[in-house]
């Protein structure tokens, strides 16, 4: 009998690489993770990282067949299989598929984690079937992944989807990227918490808030405040959801994409901000796109899902090929 | 010997409406106009329109043979073959195809300006060889065509591309769409007769522009006062190519695009207009695309751009079957 044909997706976070296998049907096994430790360089992690991959494997290999391996990564450029200057990894540009060929022969492919998440959604999630779509993720950051006539869009060099560093505020916060106002400054568990304490100094509100230093602060604790109906928290989520659902309206301008995806920490505040979010971006909304686009939680399963994407990764290639 | 074979080209304007016969290497032949006359109506205007092309082709036709008729109009739709409550012609949704099916048995495309725009830049012009580029055309608005992986960015609806309709200042000017701030009520040529005005209130520099009241300037006044380095008219080009610079940075971070094409009466402004945009947009850029975008003026012989684009429209059907 045919052995079922699995992809690995690996995902590389700051702290942890997680990987599993994935098979065409989007079912994932064998997840594991191995801790990242970015100080020891790139080589290290691609050591421990296909041996404990190959390791994991065994338990499978009688009845499942590696076909391609996919990796999701910060700052990953598909094109020219590099991670570039990622900012939470401290490495300069690492050439990931010259590395990966030393441990394996079948087919590699490397994308940001955005976009892995997209490719994760229009494969096995929330956007099967929809040609023009778009996922944000809210974590420490905003990512995003864009899809346009069923592609991703990559842009001339590999990087494009930024659209966290869209300027929301010319003269705002200061961003990570050595910019002010950056969309991701604002809309993310990270820009909420900056929310909150720019709330804290300019409302008289009793909140539970006000216990908090700002590196106590988590977005969680906002979230359990604003369930108790703390007016800070409250008043964070609403002009957090406000600024994005602004934004939102221009991407739509741009792109017309069916549907809009939520993903990652922030998103799991639900209605907290899909609500707000739908409606400030229907009040900013251009009249021809009004009442067309969706915003939509993730389809994928939230503990594999990175995993999901960077698999559906190589799963994707492989419809390509076959078109 | 075998016929020539041309596209029709039209472009359906407020005021008249332009066509000529487009072969496939953009040569352009028997170009004619007439009025629009849009307040008689759409059936009106096409039956004069075919007319005309019929007996203007009347010259050609032993030499020529039409392939297809591409048309551009405002607010046409690509997918639904409609234009949909075009502002200045004060129609409601005309079904274009449905209505040419009565002159015609060749194969007929419709698409708005800009994205015609863009696709005769592809196919005969300045983004020959570009698999993702964007055009802006500076005109009364600013109108937009995207090109992504080689395709038009039309979204689910058919109506993506409104660059001009990214709110630049949620708090700013009142614009036709009944929204206020949008780009293209800085990033016009209106837009820049506005920002005269705006300056002309701010400051107290001497300026020939003092002596205009706002229905007599034009754009045209403002590019001849900067040329006599009128301070105002300086001004008010700088302020505008820092707008349209910001702007295009942000579009940047969402497309990565390898060039953007300025086009129309603004674009006439030459260096202007262009070295300003250029500077801003490189000031307000995130890292990772500075010095990677060009911004250039349109590949296409000015008198009949508008015609070769809906042509080129045609003949980029006819590449997509050969694919």
């Amino acid at each position: 009998m045919d052995r079922v044909k699995v992809a690995v997706g690996v995902d590389i976070g700051g702290t942890n690489t997680v990987f599993g296998f994935v098979d065409e049907l989007g079912n994932c096994l064998g997840e594991s993770s191995l801790p990242t430790n970015p100080g020891n360089g790139p080589d290290n992690l691609f050591d421990r990282l296909f041996e404990k991959i190959n390791s994991s494997f065994s338990k499978f290999s009688e009845q499942n067949e590696i076909v391609g391996i996919g990796i999701g990564a910060p700052n990953a450029n598909y094109y020219k299989g590099t991670i570039e200057q990622p900012p939470n990894l401290g490495w300069g540009i690492v050439n990931v598929l010259e590395i990966v060929k030393k441990y394996t022969a079948v087919p590699v492919s490397i994308t940001n984690d955005a976009n892995a998440a997209a490719i994760g959604e229009m494969i096995f999630g929330a956007a099967k079937g929809m040609e023009n779509f778009i996922v944000i993720t809210l974590g420490t950051g905003l990512g995003s992944g864009i899809v346009v006539n069923g592609e991703l869009v990559y842009g001339a060099d590999g990087f494009a989807g930024e659209i966290g560093h869209m300027i929301y505020d010319i003269n705002g916060r200061e961003c990570g990227c050595g910019r002010r106002g950056c969309l991701e400054t604002y809309a993310s568990a990270s820009g909420i918490k900056r929310t909150v304490f720019e709330l804290l100094a300019e409302l008289n509100s009793a909140s539970i808030l006000r216990k908090f230093s700002f590196d106590q602060l988590t977005s969680k604790d906002i979230y359990d405040a604003a369930m108790k109906e703390d007016k800070i928290a409250l008043a964070a989520f609403d002009r957090t959801a406000k600024i994005l659902g602004a934004q939102l309206a221009d991407v739509v301008a741009c792109f017309s994409p069916e549907a809009i995806i939520l993903f990652g920490g922030l998103a799991n505040a639900g209605k907290l901000i899909f609500d707000p979010v739908k409606i400030y971006m229907e009040e900013f909304m251009l009249n021809i796109f009004k009442n067309k686009v969706q915003i939509i939680p993730s389809g994928l399963s939230n503990g594999n899902a990175a995993v999901l994407g960077s698999g559906a990764l190589i799963w994707n290639e492989i419809k390509k090929k076959i078109k």
